[in-house]
């Protein structure tokens, strides 16, 4: 098949990228490079025939088009849009525009193109602050109260589907996978997690501190209501999540309307497990203070993956050991990113 | 002061033009006449020199500058968007494009042209399936779990507009206002709501019937746990709409960030006394059959609106019967729309 990556150059669709082309897809990566490194991108053209890069914002509605028109899209994986909370926060419009007119522009390019397969990429953000009594999360608990423009847009994006999906069920084809924590990299150590500006999520704090580039771990609040009184989050590994939509592929012809899956290992891991297990991994110990709760931070949140691995035969195997591991690799092998 | 009204040869919009023209103010409308007629624009156009009318859709950023460069705009009130349910559910992709996008435009524009102030109006379908026990319904009450993809998109920019408040709460001065089922007409009996397609809210419908128009009044179910069986709604007659934001324009000063009002009654009506009072509006008795109820509908929704009466100094003081007599009077007069 053919498969149009929006957002191709980023972290989980690089990934995905790999394992797609790895499974004999053809890919086409739409990504404007925002967040992504060219480097990335010329490597894996070098790699195969079987993969066309377009550097172009996904909110061109018209150079969108064009894309289309070149090429024989079968499917349409969206991985666009910027993903910083912090950043979302401070500039809600620059998410609010983007975030949501991609999507949209890809929507208008499958109907006027006949595509109907389409893979959002969504967030367990979506869930906002879940009731601590009913962990785990299931794909119909409720969503919505967001905590964030990041993640209201991610959930207006479901939404849209859910209505496209109502309006013209025999038409569209569409999966949401709510992804958890991803993390790790690749296990070549040559693709992985290169943000630009300040990463925000722990494991790449983990690496900087490790590296010497950040001198200490903040730590946000110890005093939780969990097993260690850390934060306790569904850590999985991208590699796991790339699997996860190459097992989509197949699956589109199975559903009608809209479908929606958890992504994660259904296991809580605290901050001080992903700790200690990042210390063994790079074999140094990692120097932290706790701060202060961030505002917004629920004490847990993991998911059942349940219906993933009924529907779709997946499930994450990797551990957290191998999560840390690959993470470690890709920062030793990349020290000034790509 | 001179007030740019996005919207503002719809039927609301129109409404509270003139009452703005009255008090004084500037007014430049922007409208794209895709559900209001330009008969009326002309009209007002002809009346006074305070008035300009561009012909533009909010949707066009680029155009829409050039209006902000034009005028010497201070307050934005932000009519734009399509308004029918049910269409929203049949072209969701039309609802999430023009609602979001044309108030994401007018944002745009106030920054770079520094105008701080916006009114916008949402509607009290975003507080969803309401609990019938809280009734009435408070601003701070729960929103979001909304029944059709119009109600989303008017959650949607509310939340864009919360954000907006979060982010740079010492520049925007945002007011919200929630209507709840604006009806009546201009007691000139000059201007009215005069939808294109089929009218899908209750009084238009009554008057369709009276004028013969439409054969019979289809009434949704009578089973319902209300006084007498049918649904209660909380009708508020437009020209006490128009007067809100006539209130709200002093209003701004008082604001940072955003507050949000409830635009109604605060009196529950239900079908059957719409019925009444408009056969005895009319003069002619209502023929009517009953259906089955449709999805989606609430037994009653009616609300607290004494945050804008302490606030803005507002209050609803027309009746019913002045709803339905200014109702019919425009449909004598413009037995054929404008």
């Amino acid at each position: 098949k053919t498969i149009l990556v929006a957002g191709g150059a980023g972290y989980i669709g690089s990934h995905t990228v790999v394992e797609l082309l790895n499974a004999g897809h053809r890919v086409v990566v739409v990504d404007n490079l925002s967040n992504s490194q060219e480097n990335l991108v010329y490597c894996l053209a070098q790699q195969t025939i079987q993969y066309s890069f377009v550097a172009e914002n996904v909110c061109d509605l018209e150079r969108l088009n064009l894309v289309f028109d070149s090429y024989n899209i079968d499917v349409v994986f969206d991985f666009s849009g910027r993903k910083a909370v912090g950043e979302s926060t401070l500039l809600p419009m620059l998410y609010y525009k983007y975030n949501i007119n991609g999507t949209m522009n890809l929507l208008k390019c499958m109907r006027q193109h006949e595509v109907r397969d389409i893979l959002f990429s969504s967030s367990c953000t979506v869930y906002g602050a879940p009731d601590q009594e009913a962990l785990p999360i299931k794909e119909d608990d409720s969503v919505g109260c967001c905590q964030c423009p990041y993640a209201k847009c991610k959930y207006f994006v479901e939404c849209l589907l859910s209505d496209l999906a109502t309006g013209e069920p025999d038409y569209w084809r569409i999966m949401v996978m709510r992804y958890f924590n991803p993390v790790g990299a690749h296990e070549s150590g040559l693709i992985g997690e290169d943000p630009k500006g300040d990463p925000l999520n722990l494991l790449p704090k983990l690496a900087q501190v490790a590296t010497g580039k950040r001198p200490i771990l903040d730590v946000y609040g110890e005093d939780y209501s969990t097993v260690d009184g850390s934060p306790i989050r569904d850590y999985v590994h991208v590699m796991d999540v790339a699997t996860a939509h190459l097992r989509a592929v197949k699956h589109f012809q199975d559903i009608s309307g809209i479908e929606i899956y958890n992504i994660g290992t259904g296991e809580g891991k605290s901050t001080w497990d992903m700790v200690k297990a990042f210390e063994a991994a790079c074999g140094k110990p990692i120097p932290f203070r706790v701060c202060q709760r961030r505002p917004g931070d629920v004490p847990a949140i993991y998911c059942d993956p349940s219906k993933a691995e009924r529907e779709l035969g997946w499930k994450a195997g990797r551990s957290l050991k191998q999560m840390c591991e690959d993470l470690w690799r890709f920062y030793v092998l990349n020290p000034n990113g790509y």
